[in-house]
């Protein structure tokens, strides 16, 4: 066996040990027992320290010492350019500092969520500074000189960095704002009225799952509190949840996670529990799933399709006709919350998170000014003032856990989904009569055969504009944006 | 810290990754979408390679030399004891072979179903044959100059040689044979009529598994082809079965179940994840499994409260009276199957493969005469002829696993559950009084508090010694069985 070999057959188990520990989360948020929390604590930290010790092991950097990377033929090299970003990712950060991440991250998610019960910002700011200092530490030791939010980034989306970003997301901003004050100058569409029975809607969801293609022998739907996609290869699960008077809310986080899922169904079978095997980042992730939920699942014909599946299911629900369904799915509201929010107001969410925490993690910004930066920074594009502390700063649980330079990659998916979606109108010309039929193969197989199937084959960047035949950028989903919302809310 | 310190920090996380190996075997049998089964093989090999290395490592060796076993205390030594056990016996058997027994077993597992289905031993017994040689290879590593069979017996109930269970089984079959003889000679008791609904037999038997002490708030309940216990501590997991016609099959299969079960909840919290924190040996572990299920369970007492039960849930079912409920629940008749069978019968089938098995690790029985030593030797305490290989050799799945030394554990359960009800009645006069109420609380808090605490503290013999105040052997058990049979069938 070469170098090259010995590697790959150490890294499949590496890659399958990683899946176990992915089923232990699904198990967590489905079915453990709720008093087998502490053990469990520890049969996750036990798998955490078998993974980190494998892809640190000297044996791996003797490996990658000892290959020829120039000799190797494309797929292996992208295997190997994989394994190596792994390696160097976790050798580069002492065993010390990761297990003190861990530990403070484990404890501040606890506080944080007593904070936000509470409404009470300043009990929770000085467990934040512990956070923020600990991941500056670890951000310094990964970018070796360079910028450190650049180099969590790559974490999330390897290959972007800040700049790219602030570049690609600069349109935005302004032209959200815009566009987002134009439609709640005009009345609001009616939404959705009485109770919907759960099993109902579960079944409906079901329905829903497979139509876009979901493979549910490789798969399954369960209940969570936050639905997720879970796991690689012929393994694939999802959750979703119900709410007896927001139907939409279980079939739109149902079609969003069937688009991770379907993601990581589609590649590549001969990449399974390989390197390649799974999703590669992120942003593209995202792009699947906004792309299933929003520019097909509340596209006019599908959800002309929708809604006589839901008026099959429920009857009469106060939605007198298409258009009339397709203004409620699709209904632009004010609101505080990153994720109850509409197409058009959702990256704007984003975009506030991510200056505000790369503000924090170059020291432009403190934890003490943390909160007020919010808030001013909220009511500059939304035109309203945070209320309080757990619809603002403290809303989200993504910096209590140490996740900074994951924000983006949510409206890096819009801007990638929005330049799939370009390319595929162009490549399905009738795409609509197809979805007005509730017959979604044409778009999720262009998906798969142009995208899905090449797992982390590429570098993200690459895959996307290999699929979409153009450097990823917001037009397309500006265009996209204000041709669907102009049209709705006759702008 | 010192060697003994480091040695328990060490074992402590191969404990936690054991606890992982064990619940995806539980999601395999109740969760896993049926696609995903060559993922799974891949996922649970990886497990094993890793517990494996970690049990052979040699740290653990160095650590082990290291100990001055005679300063530890009590419970220090006991988890020395069951550490250097395991240590001890993965270091024996050459990694090679293991590999070898691993994928040798998992073909001949499928090589033994098809063969059933077929009836058609012929085509096992090829594949059956190097099964055996494997493992014979393996004992022989293991016992050292030994007698093989007795060092598989360590696998299963430390402490046990096959010349003991001999001893201890040698009163059983003559008597067992007569026993049943003189019952079948009677006429037989009727049985239950009619279809049971499903739903209503699941919540019953979630009230009986409540009733017999399971706790779920650290257990949950599914249903599975086979009913299994899984997982130690705070997180333990049955399954169970249904059958419309037998809502028997439903009831006793979670009655046994809740056994194993709560002999793992109930284990003193501070061996959590120690070497100590799981139940002690197979056969003690059946013990708890069968005392819930035949003593508690199949009493006349607790039939007469399950009789009521039973009533308001499915209203009539063919059964007059409580004695009549008993004697239905109690049913002696002929059969060809282990699994069905009744406490009379049970013992004579495992009894039967107990020999055969010694015989063929001994190497004085072939794989080319097992068949015809099976039928003589059914005949001979049946008096009824096997009428096809899947009703005799071909039934269980053991052998073509490479299970030798497992079958005697489930007589030697009875054997210890005889002994515990007799010490068990002594302690609590007023058992069926209690048991009639439905109320199993002194029975379990007896056995909690005298064996399921200590979890692996003692030895198996040691603790079953300890709680029934007698050296084990198979005279309660014989006058239990008797005593109850004679009084159902008038003998």
């Amino acid at each position: 066996m070469s170098a090259f070999d010995d590697l790959l057959a150490y890294d499949q188990t590496t890659q399958a040990l990683g899946q176990v520990a992915g089923r232990l989360g699904w198990d967590q948020e489905t079915m453990m027992p709720r008093g087998a929390a502490a053990q469990r604590g520890e049969e996750m930290a036990a798998m955490e320290s078998v993974l980190h010790a494998r892809r640190t092991d000297p044996k791996v950097g003797d490996w990658l010492a000892a290959i020829d990377a120039g000799a190797l033929a494309a797929v292996d090299a992208a295997k190997l350019r994989e394994i190596k970003r792994s390696y160097d990712r976790a050798s580069k950060v002492p065993g010390d500092l990761a297990a003190q991440i861990a530990r403070v991250t484990s404890n501040a998610q606890g506080k944080w969520a007593e904070a936000r019960e509470a409404d009470d910002y300043a009990a929770f700011a000085p467990v934040l500074a512990e956070v923020i200092a600990l991941k500056r530490e670890e951000g310094a030791a990964l970018a070796n000189g360079g910028d450190i939010y650049d180099a969590m980034l790559e974490d999330y989306e390897p290959g972007t960095t800040g700049a790219d970003l602030e570049a690609m997301f600069g349109a935005l901003r302004p032209a959200l704002t815009e566009l987002r004050a134009a439609i709640l100058d005009k009345p609001a569409p009616a939404g959705v009225a009485g109770r919907f029975d759960e099993a109902a809607q579960l079944k409906l969801s079901t329905l829903l799952a497979e139509t876009f293609g979901y493979d549910l022998t490789h798969g399954r739907i369960d209940k969570a509190v936050h639905p997720f996609s879970s796991g690689s290869g012929s393994d694939v699960r999802i959750t979703t949840r119900t709410n007896p008077e927001d139907p939409f809310n279980c079939f739109y986080s149902t079609i969003h996670e069937v688009g991770h899922a379907c993601y990581e169904q589609n590649i590549d079978d001969a990449y399974l529990l390989s390197p390649l095997g799974r999703g590669v980042s992120m942003g593209v992730h995202e792009s699947q799933s906004r792309i299933y939920e929003n520019q097909l699942g509340r596209s006019r014909a599908f959800t002309r399709w929708l809604y006589g599946q839901m008026r099959d299911a429920f009857g009469d629900f106060g939605i007198a006709d298409e258009q009339a369904f397709y203004a409620a799915v699709n209904r632009v509201s004010n609101g505080y919350i990153r994720t109850e929010a509409d197409e058009v107001q959702y990256n704007l969410h984003v975009l506030l998170r991510f200056d505000l925490e790369r503000a924090l993690m170059s020291g432009d910004l403190t934890v003490g000014d943390l909160e007020a930066a919010w808030n001013d920074r909220f009511e500059a594009d939304f035109g309203y003032a945070v209320d309080k502390p757990s619809n603002g700063v403290l809303q989200d649980v993504h910096w209590s856990v140490g996740l900074f330079g994951y924000f983006p990659t949510y409206s890096l998916g819009n801007v990638y989904a929005g330049c799939l979606h370009e390319a595929l109108r162009g490549a399905v010309p009738d795409l609509d009569a197809q979805l007005a039929q509730g017959d979604t193969s044409s778009a999720t197989g262009w998906l798969q055969d142009n995208l899905q199937v090449h797992g982390s084959l590429y570098e993200p960047r690459e895959v996307i504009e290999k699929a979409s035949g153009r450097v990823p950028g917001p037009e397309p989903l500006l265009a996209y944006l204000t041709g669907k919302f102009s049209g709705i809310y006759g702008l």
